[in-house]
């Protein structure tokens, strides 16, 4: 019964013929039924080793690496299986508008078995928690979580023969003391959805009778940590959500409401251009937001948070109501422990080389935030590019030489391009110095300065669905490419890699700011802020949306919200 | 400050002349100023004596009765003042819809604060549980449950002149074990949250790999006790959500899923028409779902509930993944200790008159779920009534001496008009059996029968909603009533009551049973059944909406349903 289930849904998409020999080899003498069908289709034989072959694929997690894999992701070569403790993909970009019910929790969440539905086959799910991953063996140890009042067994292990590692990434306490305790987060919708509750329990708290001013103040102080894009939109959005529509409800205290936002750097959004964080500071400064930078953390209680002041060097403790920590994120446990396997053990974050394969470990891929990738220096590789571009052997590159091996150059070392424009230098061969020939120690000369170029990608969305649809479309080539390659040639050896090297495409990046102004940062050094931006801003995140349902969701919200305003019910 | 921020509430929406006054009596001389605005306006003495002695007015609850009490009162000359857990009202006819997602938890709450706000002044709202009413003081002893993290006290009390208890009721477990402990239940906003998160627990456990299909069934046993309204329609939505959702996603499984309704009496919805009920259970046996009726539940486990087959005597248990638990209503631990203070301590449920005031205790009055009204015996005043009648004191009554009096009996007694309906007299002298005189014996013999005819009232939001709407229209009518009673003659002494006697209109009930199939019992004995019944039940449903914004979004979600079908995400 469950193996015809499983050939069932093996064999689901296939033509008719396939799946009439199925049926012969289960409802009788399966020899007899297979020669019959034979004559049938020719293909069935191979069609059936091809099936028996069929690689297995883990996936772990469902954030936007992992839903952009799958959702490009051709299984017909593939048997796939996901792991997340989170059965839906969440669009994390609008988690700062559903603290404040700008936009419903639900509108930005879909279900993964949804995205993974495919016509001619089956993606396996299941609402687990890897918690360990044994690379030597190729398998992958994972526990439900699920109601512990339910039967059955919640541990089981997965062997794989291609691991794609996808977990995301953990908050980075920096090991400030009460951060776990006392502090929300922005990371998941649940966190979301404690923070909205939380908002309006400082208001109801902060109203009650029988307290003194300043305790409605302390309880009406809300404070942010991190001032970057996910705090910055916070902030506004708590803003907006305080101006707009609690002061109607709790006139009594609107004017004792503080926002704050702490900032260890010199400038809020200082990852952006300055113009935008220049616009931003001055935003807050009319709006009433506290910004407060130059400013490190050292420890959280349920009542206050307590900071140096850099230029001062003195000690501050405010009181608080509510602390929201925003600043960067960390590696999980479980990725941790891998990292021990595989020699990791003393990096911060698991490393990719440019083809998102985990570096120490075979068939392990890692993309979104719970990697990142460890870009080659090219003056690691210096001799062998010399000695590959050296046609004649002589000793020197002649600019034709050179010229030859250029493309494969800037494909494997991105640093190069990033250099170039760097220098304003408008043709590789200008890094030559106008030189006809070079020796190898004029060679190095010439690149030594290109690994100052590189950069490591932010922990973005936007990375990590590139990532994803990079990889998926590598799986999607693995046998054509072993003909084909399609990658860059080999400089230590001889032949191209299977691949091109994966290569991030930055589409900008928005920072909303409250009372319908937002600013964006875009591709050619432009910037764009004030009203016009927040409505790209709309235009871009509703066209972004995994699915139609929750497209209409997050539009028909916004529209909901300009007519009726946000909701303030404790739920 | 505070003073003046007081007054200035207080004096919210009266005329530019009495608010001058309030300016000067704060900027300056008092006396002074008061005798320059004097000639001003000559009704600011009398005004500013009812604002000095408007009453307090103390409402505790925020649900059918509490909303539709605050919504109509008049608060010029009230200061009234709301104490609930819940900062929000919500539609809980709904409830069963959004424990599968068919509406969202947010479409059906409204917050209380845009109830009740009014035009002519503040209704002040606290988010906190009244913990104890001590009536001798009249005093409400109250306790904020928000976040123990922020500042300020918790405990508070106020002082009332009235006090209105609407806290609605808990939950019924007829002292059966392992209720509490391991069942769901359908009474607030959070329960039915938890259930739709429950119901999708139930099937990722039911697909997790390594269990047996025996531990798969079990997990998609959802058991439901209590066959009336609340426990049907949970029934009919989660079948719906099954089959109409589910199956799609969780294929593999859809075989092994059952549910079950327990119920203790022969059939389902046993307080409807039998058509109904019939045609429920019909509906129910061709969706495959088991109806156990006669069954008591005995105990219940994580895994197992154990009940009582009353036909056979035996004892069954059955495995199941879920329970959800609906059968009657309970008193809450504080009306149960105010009823202990007021005598009342020997009965269930706390009772009122049929002005629904307390009985024993002054200015208390209770409505919705929390109270029965204790409906007048007319045996209990019979001879009071005989003399009251008897206007000649000739020891004996005729026809028309009867026919006098009858509107009164008829207002005070609604059991009489009911008897009448049951006996199918058309007038009420026919009670005298074509007598013309009666004496006292007489009298008694012929409205004997008639107390048999009293019936309580149902817990429902119907009832709730219009004793609300009733209580306020008699605070609204309060100094006029002194000097106008509009209610029945009194019988035991002279004069009218005050007010006409609380009476319940029926509008119908529905029952939705999925499929877009329901029933519906309307007024004059008239059923309904089947499709057009639950566009009915749409129509209906929107336009009981308590604002504008939730009748929005409970179509819109009605719409998406239609659409995109339900979101199965486990937030």
């Amino acid at each position: 019964m469950r193996l015809a289930s499983y050939l069932n849904t093996a064999f689901n998409g296939f033509p008719a013929s396939s799946k009439l020999l199925i049926v012969f080899s289960l409802s009788g003498g399966g020899l007899v039924a297979y020669s019959e069908s034979q004559s049938n289709s020719a293909t069935n034989k191979t069609e059936i080793e091809q099936l028996v072959k069929k690689k297995k694929v883990v996936v772990l997690g469902t954030g936007w690496a992992s839903t952009s894999f799958l959702k490009d992701l051709d299984i017909s070569s593939y048997d796939v299986q996901v792991v997340s403790p989170r059965n839906y993909f969440a669009f994390t970009p609008l988690l700062p508008s559903v603290t404040c019910g700008t936009v419903e929790a639900r509108s930005i969440v879909e279900p993964v078995r949804n995205i993974i539905q495919k016509k001619n086959g089956e993606i396996k799910f299941w609402e687990a928690e890897c918690t360990k991953i044994d690379a030597a063996n190729k398998k992958v140890f994972c526990r439900s979580a699920i109601d512990a009042n339910l039967v059955g067994k919640n541990d089981f292990c997965l062997e794989f023969d291609y691991l794609v590692v996808a977990t995301g990434a953990g908050v980075n306490t920096f090991n400030t003391p009460g951060v776990m305790e006392y502090c929300h987060f922005l990371k998941e919708v649940e966190d979301a959805q404690k923070i909205r509750t939380s908002v309006i329990d400082c208001f109801e708290k902060a109203i009650l009778p029988e307290l003194t001013d300043e305790e409605r103040r302390t309880n009406l102080h809300f404070v942010i940590v991190g001032g970057g894009p996910t705090g910055v939109e916070f902030a506004a959005e708590l803003h907006d959500f305080v101006h707009e529509d609690l002061v109607k409800l709790y006139p009594v205290v609107k004017d004792l409401v503080k926002i704050t936002v702490i900032q260890s750097g010199d400038h809020i959004l200082n990852t952006y251009d300055c113009r935008i964080s220049d616009f931003a500071e001055q935003k807050f400064a009319r709006d009433g937001i506290d910004v407060r930078t130059g400013c490190r953390v050292l420890s959280v209680t349920d009542k206050e948070v307590s900071m140096k002041v850099k230029s001062s060097g003195e000690n501050v403790s405010i009181p608080h109501g509510m602390v929201v920590w925003s600043t960067g994120v960390s590696t999980r446990p479980v990725v941790k422990d891998f990292m021990d396997q595989i020699g990791q053990g003393k990096r911060k974050v698991l490393a990719t080389d440019e083809w998102l394969r985990v570096k120490g470990c075979e068939d392990v891929y890692a993309i979104g935030d719970c990697a990142t990738i460890d870009q080659r220096r090219i003056m690691e590789d210096i001799g062998a590019i010399f000695n590959a571009a050296d046609k004649d052997k002589s000793g020197t590159l002649t600019v034709e030489e050179f010229q030859d091996i250029i493309d494969d150059i800037l494909i494997r070392y991105p640093q190069v391009d990033l250099h170039l424009i760097d220098k304003k230098l408008s043709r590789v061969t200008d890094l030559l110095n106008d030189k006809k020939e070079v020796d190898i120690e004029g060679f190095k000369l010439a690149l030594s300065q290109v690994d100052l170029q590189m950069k490591s990608l932010p922990a973005t969305a936007q990375v990590a669905a590139q990532q994803g649809t990079y990889l998926s479309s590598c799986f999607n080539k693995r046998e054509l490419a072993k003909t084909l390659p399609e990658g860059p040639r080999r400089f230590k050896s001889s032949g191209r890699h299977a691949f091109l090297p994966f290569r991030y495409k930055h589409f900008g990046s928005f920072a909303p700011l409250g009372g319908e102004q937002a600013a964006a940062e875009l591709p050619g050094d432009w910037v764009s802020v004030g009203r016009s931006t927040q409505w790209l801003w709309y235009s871009v995140y509703a066209s972004k949306q995994v699915s139609w349902r929750t497209r209409v969701l997050v539009v028909s919200d916004w529209t909901r919200r300009f007519i009726f305003g946000r909701d303030s019910s404790r739920i």
